[in-house]
């Protein structure tokens, strides 16, 4: 496997992207150049830079991308109201897509001619990844050690981290009860003792929100501004995507809100346990459907919902790079552009309820009772013909089909 | 307007269709028969048997329909999950074409030649009521009041009913703040004070919950039954539909669950605002849902998924009777056969969490990690082949197209 | 109706708007403006000016939009491989909205409170040109005079004309067989002698095509060039837009192709019978969907024909200026930026056959069979991986739920 | 590889699947069982026993699948109006779900352990046979030898079979112009000297049809009679769905019907060109469209247009088996119900034209202009009311937002 000279890393600076760090090292005789990202995750980075020299890495790219995470990953999806199926708002898959392409864009100022991630072989996702590397470089090696190792069990990983002196801290020593994903959109929990579906969580695990119950007991209101479809200000202080994101995860978990509780299907074809905190995004999703419902024409929202689905499979499967997501973009952002205003909320205990909306672009008349005058727009007779063409069809079929 | 020998009057026994009554004999020189029907809305329906008598309407209905609303026209809906404009649970809609259904079965039964309603020339009840008459019987003659009487302001209306002898209350000599629509599913509000979407509902408002502030401090634990899609029992003791929707009601009223505050889009083409409350119905589509998430193949679900918006747009429009809804609901029937087992769920302040599901239909595999010894079903090495077969297009389209 | 003061009339010269110019001065009261257009009918315009005059008109507008109707109307609407029912190319229907849209302007210029049409109350027509009018002048006043006055028949619109000395041709004194419009792309033929389905249209009635009997004996071959999605030149000459159009109307007319004998399904509730000539557009669908099958990337593909039949449906009913038809063209020609090249056809006796595409942008690569060594891109083995995981999903349904 | 004891391969009698033959029995050391179906390629099916018998093979299936072929796989898909990519009647792919389905009876029946095709790493036909195995058997074992084996060159192959005694054809021993797949629905071309899309292909290699060109110099009449969705008489005489579609295989190929040539996109991700020859399939989708026509509510019609496309993929890509295509099929069967009548074609030189359609279950009525009497269905002034109120959410929009 010489064929490898150089391989751009996802490294975290954990324990398990260190061993893999060594093991590619070792199994490749390449070169690692390792990436760490900010994204939200609430980690300092910096401890990364070190213990990535101390494997001998001499190229490390560590980078704050929080700002272009939340305005060009994040707000696009918010723009589609997306929930895979029904429920999810997608924190981990629509952070992947960025990871890859600055991987990617990496390995090209770099020169490497290989990326890896350390991404299992039965999630979602090793596909993100992948499919992301594929689109932007279809040239690029792509190495995924978990499903290329004999590492397969906790024992064999720590008994290869303790041999090749890579520390582990103590608290890594046992299994954790569930393996964790965090950025600033949210945190995910699944696997070990959320494997049974009828168990609910501990209250210990969360981290983003207190639970409904601990939450205070007086509602707190709050007022999101738009512009163009994306969030710009809370209570009317204008904010950076990254910084408002943050700003409402703070509000959604003092309140606790956003929690989720999940059996969802994987695009690998199984069903798997999940459960989620997103704080700010539960709230932003709840706001932007109110904007959309005084500022969006009823065939354009409808439409959106109609195709939603679709596009949430997309970006949850991994296809943020595929030109079917793009053009469904370009339809949904071809939409926005009146989306703006400013809604009301109110959170207390979990809930986020809608108590008010406007917007200069408002399509919501209170005349309509009476702008008869002013442009004859509505007479109630209208409605006779209107109930009778859009039935001849069904009166027509009873009649001769019975 | 003497062609019309007798009609079927939609009566509730209240103030506007009394009026309507009145109108109908005066105008039409024809007989009423009025129609009563119990779908839940909470009031007392013999009084409006002694109102009918005592405008001299000889054949008078009062129906319990209940049972039927539930088991044949909202059950079926929750299978589909629906939702219109992504929140509201369409408790208005789906009485209609029952009440509609009703009617046209007392006009054959009575030999009349016309229907007739309440609702208003401006709303969607009056296309709902209106298609389903004419779906079911395409020489029905339709008397909407509304769009023909001068009746046209509150003072005309009364003096009408004072220059008649109908009995007025005095509570309803005055405008009042909001019309409402009841049924065992859900109440509306909506109009005049609500019209201006920026302002909050008074908490005085509500009828079925109390809001979440007023709801107990602890929360409580609830399982629900289904068998093929619908819910069957509840902790444990099976109910008749009626029954279970109504139990579901006071649990999810008594914990502030299932308040809803939209601006929505009407059919006749103009924005509304309308407040609802749909406890129930708030709980039951989480745990169909949750059913779903455990027994549900993922592309049937999606699929659901996609066709939802459109299935609720025909239930909101007026639909109900025509082919396509009758056609999409085969599909959603279909499909609901393994939907099937036991969602636990926590209500809690305005909450309904998910916290188990369990199915002896499960699709849930807890040894699908260790299930190669089983079938062979998940080897990771193939997750390198999907991924990069479902790479190949994009790889393909990077190379030769840039 | 003294309340119009100007009205802009679309107007043929014809019997038919004759007698409604005629109609309109004398009911109204009003003055009237005629504009006369030139979308490709093969009839001279100057008679209309003439005859406007005659009625005293003292605005009267003609222009040539042949050019802007391919380029902004049947050009995008190609984009899609639009067809209505599976087999209509809406010859009709993308017209109306140029009409619509002009006439609009013209009473902007002018002054006009008004705009009025000679479609009848029973057609598509009357609700796309309104629904322009509507759409881009919400309160424009529209007058439909079929809707409106007693002319109920041929008799009483013969003995109006004679009353008001509109001259009538002579062979418009007896009933045509039936109704036609026409333009660049098609001819369109209804009513009367083809209102029974079971008969077949006599060949005489045909204009823009030979039949495929009388076409000539040896096939032709054509290339067209793409640039965009959009077709530049037929056989290496570059053409405008609407003589490309007529070029291929011509080839297709003379090798019979385009004609069309359908029942459809009408937007105002009923079916009718249309026969239909579109020997360009015919060719041009062939051969913008193989130049797609040679440029576009599947799933791109895929999602516009699932969406077609709804962007056939907008432009069938009316809705070409509605915001969810605009939407959906946003992500029509968001796909369309490689569809360029050339495709080959052979035109024989009614039959487009494609014979041949090539591009610079192609998608099909004869050396996938052996592009391992380029980059990878297909293993022979991946596919068992890809195969597996798809179906992961029915092995484990079969297994738990038999 | 001795873990496979029992495999059931299917098996042509040809050279490629006799390799396999021997080659399972070599490397698998273990007992092969074949089974040949007559699906109307079009050949003798007792050669195929016979080289079976000479292999050794005991257990030998040779089964007339022609009728259920058609009756259960043809005829339903065809009830859909099903195309790919616009064009494609799916021969090839509607015939492998019933290969797989009874291949995977006959490993039950003899109780084997193992299932073997003969179809290519890089084509559809794995996938559509495996996705039926896995999806009806979820513990099969599947072998592919051409994604296994190292005879990957013609000279490797056919080494091999003079090595083991194979008997080889004269006219196999070069290389074929192009591979083919045949049955009672089409045969299809493709490979080798149809790899440039720019290349017409050669008359020579067509099979059911001749060309239009040599077609008779007269058109032909035939009448077929449709019973809820189906086929079942040809001018009068009714005939098995088998007898039926041969029959229509005659017409059609006599006439010059139904040759289709295409750049595909297969669902393991590449372009390839294909050329088909449906003659009778091509007759049958223009007759099932027009009996739809007159017979099917417009809505249903619309939304099996718009289902089409995916219903067509889950064909193409081999999810016959799956529950998603079980539930289309669901909704598109009970569509069919009044699908019955006669539509009447002409058929010339390549043309299907429909000439006539009629049906007991007819909803165009060609009163509809005078059924005013009727049951006053269509009033002209109910159009203004229709337009006005469908065309509000326009006019507010542009009052409003400009």
């Amino acid at each position: 496997m010489s064929d490898v000279k150089k391989v751009v890393l996802a490294y975290s600076g954990g324990l398990d992207t260190s061993i893999i760090l060594k093991w590619l090292q070792d199994t490749y005789q390449c070169e690692v150049v390792t990436f760490t990202a900010d994204i939200g995750q609430g980690e300092e980075l910096e401890p990364a830079r070190e213990k990535a020299r101390q494997f001998g890495v001499k190229e490390i790219f560590i980078d704050d991308l929080r700002e272009e995470f939340v305005r060009e990953f994040v707000f696009p999806m918010f723009r589609a109201n997306t929930l895979y199926e029904g429920v999810y708002l997608l924190g981990t898959s629509i952070a992947r897509p960025l990871i890859a392409k600055r991987q990617i864009e990496i390995a090209r100022q770099v020169g490497a001619d290989a990326v890896a991630h350390g991404a299992t072989g039965k999630g979602n996702d090793q596909v993100r990844f992948e499919l992301g590397y594929y689109g932007l470089e279809p040239n690029i090696r792509v190495i995924a050690p978990w499903r290329e190792w004999d590492l397969t069990s906790r024992e064999k990983l720590l008994a290869y981290a303790d041999q090749h002196g890579i520390p582990v801290a103590r608290n890594k020593r046992g299994d954790s009860p569930y393996s964790t994903d965090r950025n600033l959109l949210h945190i995910s929990f699944e696997g070990r003792v959320l494997e049974d579906p009828w168990v609910e969580p501990d209250e210990e695990m969360f981290v983003l929100s207190v639970s409904p119950e601990r939450a205070p007991d007086k509602p707190i209101y709050v007022e999101i501004d738009f512009e163009g479809g994306d969030p710009v200000a809370i209570d009317g202080e204008r904010l950076s995507p990254a910084n408002l994101l943050a700003k409402l995860n703070q509000l959604g978990g003092e309140n606790g809100i956003g929690r989720l509780d999940l059996v969802e299907n994987r695009y690998v074809g199984m069903k798997s346990r999940g459960v989620y905190e997103t704080p700010g995004g539960t709230i932003l999703l709840t706001a932007h459907r109110a904007m959309e419902s005084l500022t969006l024409d009823r065939e354009v929202a409808h439409l959106k919902d109609e195709l939603m689905p679709r596009y949430a499979s997309l970006i949850y499967n991994g296809y943020w790079w595929a030109p079917e997501r793009k053009m469904l973009q370009a339809m949904i952002d071809a939409s926005q552009a009146n989306v703006s205003g400013t809604v009301r909320l109110k959170l207390y205990k979990g809930n986020v309820t809608v108590v008010g909306r406007k917007s200069a672009k408002s399509l919501f008349d209170p005349h309509i009772a009476t702008f008869e005058e002013d442009f004859g727009a509505y007479n109630q007779a209208d409605a006779a013909g209107f109930i009778k063409l859009n039935a001849l069809r069904m009166r027509i079929a009873k009649r001769l089909q019975g």
